[in-house]
């Protein structure tokens, strides 16, 4: 039984949060709970409970939720499956309204006890009006709202991305990668088993939330099909939204938390549902990352049509080859254009092609010039500046390297199509440390990065296909 | 008009090389080139030539080939075009029998002048029986021979992968990046435009040569098409070949230095033949290093059942989606195996599965263990053991991570089966270094390394694939 769909705005926005199993001892989830909240300044009463009441991290401790003085909205128990259920009545004399829980060892153990004791928890919480997020999640993370994953040392910048995400690695992993892709979030859900509020609810709740601006799920199980698709439907309607479904094969699906009878081959279906619904698929997290980045940094695009400039010899062929592969088109320059280039450059033949071919041109003003006058030709819509970190350090020397990505930076927002940049690197030390740096860059002057052409044509074309589809397709 | 396939141990083994613009300035081509030879420990007589004269490197310079005394085996040069064209008699006089030249400008441009030059390059040469490799390329990599790319510092180690590379970058890229992925080289052989010496040139001394056991190939043109199918059928009964070919889609075979009239609608064509020769391809420089792996390391393997080790919610879902949407099967374990595991582990249901869901276990006794027992069971053929970098530091500890690789590589060799292992960053600098310093050690134990469980995967199965087929099909 389904409670109805609650306003997100209610949930997340408590005046008062009860920690149950906080902790003084730092490697204790309960610690890091109380810390990742503070430091995220929660704005309202924080009360931390533990047996042995005192003060941790100079907040006055509770022996027991019942101790705690006014009432309670949220309640992030950090205890063990079983006594967490023992909780309900207090936290409902209290007022709760959430119960948000860390523990595993309910339903998706598979094993009947598991089951049972989740069918027990969602009973009581439904008696007395709570709302569960998880079992076996890491919660919120909602930088404006003060709520934390545990143990986050995360940006506390908030942003227009908003995620519901099944898995709690996979949520953690999404905010520490996505941040170093420049990616800001509005909130992200972990929701684990979804024994109450699932995926449907979150979907609902985001598509409503004026703070999210672009929605992304992962999500493995799906309670209600009809009802999900639905909300996703309307959901895309309102905003773009991107969708990553874990358990697409046989083996991936027994490695869900859900477990449902659900055949792999249903995943054909479910392709279709996505399709009609106009949510992107995609089917990696760092796919997910990749494909947002359009999303939050360019202008709608509705033409493929891209130019390329950078690299050199195989990495070009290589890049082109990547593009079109991915249904992105790779246009030659046109006579005139070939013609303003030779002006300036040494670039002779196929070098002046697209891709333009800058092994000749590692020259700050060359290269910059060369991108200016290519992004200004109507017959491409955006841009893709490439290039290998050690090659061209160690062919073009480190100085001509970092002028080229200064000048990049001081062009790159006056260009006249967006741009974005791929940077590869062999894996040395010395290049992965320059990668981070040179991408740390131009994603604070919001430019998007990608690892791989193949990577950044695919969430290129992804975009430029959702925006060739119209709202009522 | 071809001159005759010649013995790859005629040219590659000269007493005598003259550099053409060696030089003492160390940011020039020609120090480069004169440098790595030296540090490559060529054994044979190495002659400078400069027109000034005097002393490069400790080493006497010549003004002029002429002036060198006795004879020379091996040219190569780094001067320009132009002036190559006019070193071809002298070289002839002094008994030449390869030139290996730098320079670009000839027919990759795509233009009138350069393919002009290059026709009169190889007029000039085969009159006089000099063999040409490029122009365009940066020769040879063959650390037991002495031969070296210009600039480079790679490892002077021996190995078994032979490459024909027509892209000197990607030659670069993949000396460099695959020495750190554990691949050594017997010849890496960058042959840029293939004037003279081509593609099925290489391929059929590499499948002649007792020092390579696999071949890899990069090549964009093909000259003669029957000729190097051919040359591909008779490599691949001797030993694996693995085949990149750039230029698959329109605008990438603009990119190529080949600039045939050749549609991209007959790449098709080169599936169908690549596949018939038993030529296992590839599709970028990333996917030829990954599928080397297995090849290298690995006994045969002719069943795809892999077991996963690590990781651990969505992460373990991704991993299973993964392995079976690549052609992987990940069969769940046997009952009683799960109730062996359950002996000394805290898992439970479906983390028993396969993927064997390690959150719980991070410890490095349990995950060694139960690595041993998944090994021992008769249902897989290959393990995947899979940790997120940042994840397992942080949420299990440094220590326990440390813990784990020293005891996965103290065990790894005794496993009854195949491993391969999947190492992730969030791409932090702290976890790139940690990856960095992991892969390394892994490496040096002969375990093949992926940065994604879809890599490990699509490699394994081109790899289960090629055994499949016998060598008559």
């Amino acid at each position: 039984v389904e409670q109805g769909s609650p306003k997100l705005d209610n949930l997340l926005h408590p005046s008062s949060i009860a920690i149950i199993g906080a902790s003084a001892d730092p490697t204790s989830k309960g610690y890091d709970y109380l810390k990742g909240i503070m430091e995220f300044d929660f704005g309202g009463e924080l009360y931390p409970v533990n047996p042995k009441g005192g003060e941790i991290l100079g907040l006055k401790a509770y022996p027991s939720v019942k101790d705690i003085p006014g009432t309670i909205d949220y309640v992030i128990s950090c205890i063990p499956a079983q006594p967490t259920i023992e909780l309900i009545e207090d936290c409902a004399i209290k007022g709760a309204k959430v119960l948000q829980l860390f523990a595993a060892g309910f339903s998706e153990t598979g094993e009947e006890e598991g089951r049972k004791l989740e069918e027990e928890l969602v009973q009581k919480a439904q008696k007395r009006g709570i709302r569960v997020i998880g079992p076996n999640c890491i919660g919120v993370h909602y930088p404006k709202g003060g709520l934390a994953f545990a143990r986050a040392k995360f940006s506390k910048r908030s942003g227009p991305v908003g995620c519901l995400v099944q898995s709690g690695g996979h949520a953690w992993t999404l905010v520490s990668n996505g941040s170093l892709r420049g990616i800001s979030f509005s909130k992200v859900i972990s929701f684990g088993n979804a024994c109450d509020l699932n995926e449907s609810d979150f979907l609902e709740c985001l598509a409503n939330d004026p703070e999210t601006e672009v929605i992304t799920a992962y999500v493995e199980g799906i309670k209600n099909g009809p009802r999900f698709i639905n909300a996703a439907k309307k959901a895309a309607q309102a905003k773009p939204v991107i969708m990553f479904k874990g358990g697409r094969t046989e083996a991936g699906r027994r490695a869900t938390v859900s477990h449902t009878g659900a055949l792999a081959g249903q995943d054909l279906i479910w392709d279709a549902l996505f399709h009609q619904a106009r949510v992107i698929r995609v089917y990696s997290l760092d796919e997910l990352i990749d494909t947002v980045l359009p999303f939050i940094y360019f202008p709608e695009i509705k033409s493929p049509n891209v130019g390329i400039v950078g690299a050199g010899g195989g990495a070009s062929v290589q890049a082109a080859d990547e593009c079109e592969s991915k249904g992105l088109l790779v246009p030659p320059l046109p006579p005139e254009l070939r013609h303003r280039l030779k002006e300036f450059t040494p670039l002779v033949g196929s070098s002046l092609g697209n891709p333009v071919d800058t092994v000749e041109i590692w020259n700050p003003q060359h290269f910059i010039r060369t991108l200016e006058l290519v992004a200004t030709w109507d017959g491409i819509d955006l841009l893709i500046a490439h290039a290998v970190i050690e090659i061209a350090a160690q062919w073009q020397g480190q100085s001509v390297l970092d002028g080229i990505i200064d000048a990049l930076l001081t062009t790159a927002k006056g260009l006249s199509k967006p741009m974005a940049v791929v940077l590869q690197s062999f894996g040395t030390p010395r290049g992965l440390n320059m990668l981070y740096s040179i991408q740390k860059r131009f994603v604070q002057a919001g430019i998007p990065v990608y690892p791989t052409v193949a990577r950044a044509a695919n969430a290129m074309s992804k975009f430029i296909e959702y925006h060739n589809r119209s709202k009522d397709d």
